[in-house]
């Protein structure tokens, strides 16, 4: 059996910095926006259009007729929505099987649960999120803090909202996860390599 | 400044297991009932009654008089309350002076914040508490899973009380902790061990 670490994070947490330092320290494969590039190239769609919708849960299945009969019939949108989903799961899998990997989101957690993954969490305080954010924002680019907020919120609800679609779980709830760690005003660096030791 | 780490831990979660073993191997003081034993040397009360205090909020206060003038008089109960808190208090920052130290419960985490403690909260899934508590039982006093759960569920909600009461935060917030450890389906043993690597 390999190991295998997913990474679940909330926005502005660090995490793809922690997942990317860990798989480094370990000396495994780390998986992220590769992801996305392997599956466009399976789907013949765009990177951006795969990563939005990875973003996003599935809009619900709404009757076309109110009052009458009822007869859902799914939309395009929904189906592509959930043959990315299909092929993406098709494709952590292999890459699970491949060799020890550390895989960030995309409900890595549930899907490659045969593999007995380590679930890591990570989160913050949102003055700690906020900061992060803006210390990798480029020039020019940087939003006021309440523009932060917003934005951390809205990426976390939409994480959320995927994260249950999927799996009929809560994202936030620690029972999902075998370690949460708080990166509050934490060195990213110096983390990973904490863990990295624990996991070697 | 000292090493100091507190731990914080559902009912059923092995919390004090862990926290005994780490102790162990990083070699340092390990505090916990012997805190309840020096309370009572101190206070000239029985451990039991310390115990049992310990693990409920004191009674709110209510105003003797309604509908006239409000005049809370706080009871002797709720002095006795109080005064224990603070006797305890100021117990476990002797202690954090003295030596490295781990912790168990009794708002540590809140009380040493001046030594940065490294605070971590233990959890397991309700029937990994109910399979612990069964086999810590003692012969002839093994409870229904039912029973097990009713009475962890209101040993939880009064751990809850009491912290919310003292600190004014929710005692299962992620973000009061640094680490949460998912002891569900794990060796306590085997999980000491590994952070006890990453705290050397």
């Amino acid at each position: 059996m390999k190991k295998v670490i997913t990474i679940s994070r909330e926005f502005g947490s660090g995490g793809r910095e922690f997942a990317r330092r860990l798989a480094d320290k370990l000396e495994i494969a780390y998986y992220d926006r590769e992801i996305i590039t392997e599956l466009a190239k399976r789907t013949n769609l765009a990177e951006g259009y795969i990563n939005a919708l990875n973003e996003q849960r599935p809009a619900p299945l709404f009757p076309i007729t109110v009052g009458h009969t009822i007869s859902p019939v799914p939309d395009a949108m929904w189906i592509q929505h959930n043959t990315i989903f299909i092929e993406q799961a098709n494709l952590l899998k292999e890459l699970a099987e491949k060799s020890d990997c550390v895989i960030v989101g995309r409900c890595a957690d549930r899907i490659l649960e045969g593999y007995s993954p380590l679930r890591i969490r990570l989160y913050a305080d949102m003055q700690s999120r906020i900061e992060r954010c803006k210390s990798r924002a480029k020039q020019g680019e940087a939003l006021s803090d309440r523009e932060y907020k917003q934005k951390i919120n809205e990426i976390d609800r939409n994480r959320a909202k995927y994260y249950q679609f999927y799996t009929g779980k809560r994202w936030d709830d620690e029972l999902n996860y075998d370690l949460c760690i708080n990166t509050t005003g934490k060195d990213i660096k110096q983390l990973a390599e904490y863990f990295a030791q624990v996991l070697k």
